[in-house]
């Protein structure tokens, strides 16, 4: 069985490029903005969009395992999607700075033929130190964290900010790839590793 | 104020590669082994290794900020050392596996000349899924974790052994970057960052 991983996240291909395992990348071209998904419950908000992602390639291919993926940031309740400009970036690290914040990635794993539709999430807790107004200007600057949900990408410059994790630090990237393989293994799923590079 | 590494870790390179700092990489050669240091308060012990590493460098260095780091990982009061042998790297993640254990780094941060001596460590708490005789097997064969305490490193195929951390995922891997950064701050010494790549 082929293994699609429905996103095109380069951090997504990295988790499991780390793992070995044999993949295809396929854009699910979901427009996140035009799902009317109720935002109130940031788990069942993941697991909805992953399974969207994951349907949109799944129709056109029924033998394989499809993989879908969405992770958030939230705060105090507000869920921080991708900033669109500096002030946005600026105001969001601003929001994490001194704080916690949770990652909530929700997963899909679906093959039709197979009668395979297992979705999952995973939540993880982070608490960023306080952050200077300099080192927050230096990070917008330098690594223009507009593909990141809440502004930040904690596998690059900004792994300073957090002093704290509880849960999985995968799931912060991008991918619970922990849960995931301990899933399909409970699920007697079997999947295909690359020759060691 | 130049920075050198006391440290030939690959993994800690990274990390420090990771926020762009410019820095020396220097090896202290102290044999491990034949430092006898109380191991049993795992803390005081990675202080200890990381000052004896910093203080071999810094004897020729006076004017250079040097950084000795040492990590060791713990389980119900045992420290595991890097594994001898397949045997010993076998026993190691047995004892680590559907269990809880610590990672310990202690750091020394040592400018002779400008008389800054700053020691500190980081633990961090990992519970690691039930693993598989057939995974543990695997993991040994491909990856030869001979290099690591404990038989493992979590940036590689053994992350989803992972499932949950508590406290500072660099930690693990080698080097408590976030705290080393906040404290750096604190105390007013100037790191010098690379222009970025």
């Amino acid at each position: 069985m082929r293994i699609i991983l429905a996103s095109t996240s380069k951090r997504r291909k990295r988790i499991l490029d780390q793992i070995n395992l044999e993949f295809l990348i396929m854009d699910s071209k979901i427009n996140e903005e035009k799902l009317k998904i109720n935002k109130k419950q940031p788990h069942l908000y993941t697991i909805k969009m992953a399974e969207a992602k994951a349907k949109a390639i799944s129709i056109k291919h029924h033998n394989d395992l499809v993989v879908g993926a969405d992770t958030i940031v939230c705060v105090k309740g507000e869920i921080l999607e991708k900033p669109k400009n500096k002030q946005q970036a600026l105001s969001y690290l601003k929001k994490l700075s001194n704080n916690t914040h949770y990652v909530y990635t929700g997963v899909n794993i679906l093959c039709k033929n197979k009668n395979i539709n297992i979705s999952f999430y995973e939540k993880t807790l982070i608490t960023f130190y306080k952050l200077s107004l300099n080192d927050i200007n230096y990070y917008i600057e330098y690594y223009k964290p507009f593909d990141k949900a809440g502004a930040y990408g904690i596998q690059d410059w900004s792994c300073i900010f957090a002093k704290n994790i509880r849960g999985c630090f995968y799931n912060i990237v991008g991918f619970p790839i922990a849960k995931f393989y301990n899933l399909m293994n409970t699920n007697n799923i079997k999947l295909n590793f690359n020759a060691k590079r």
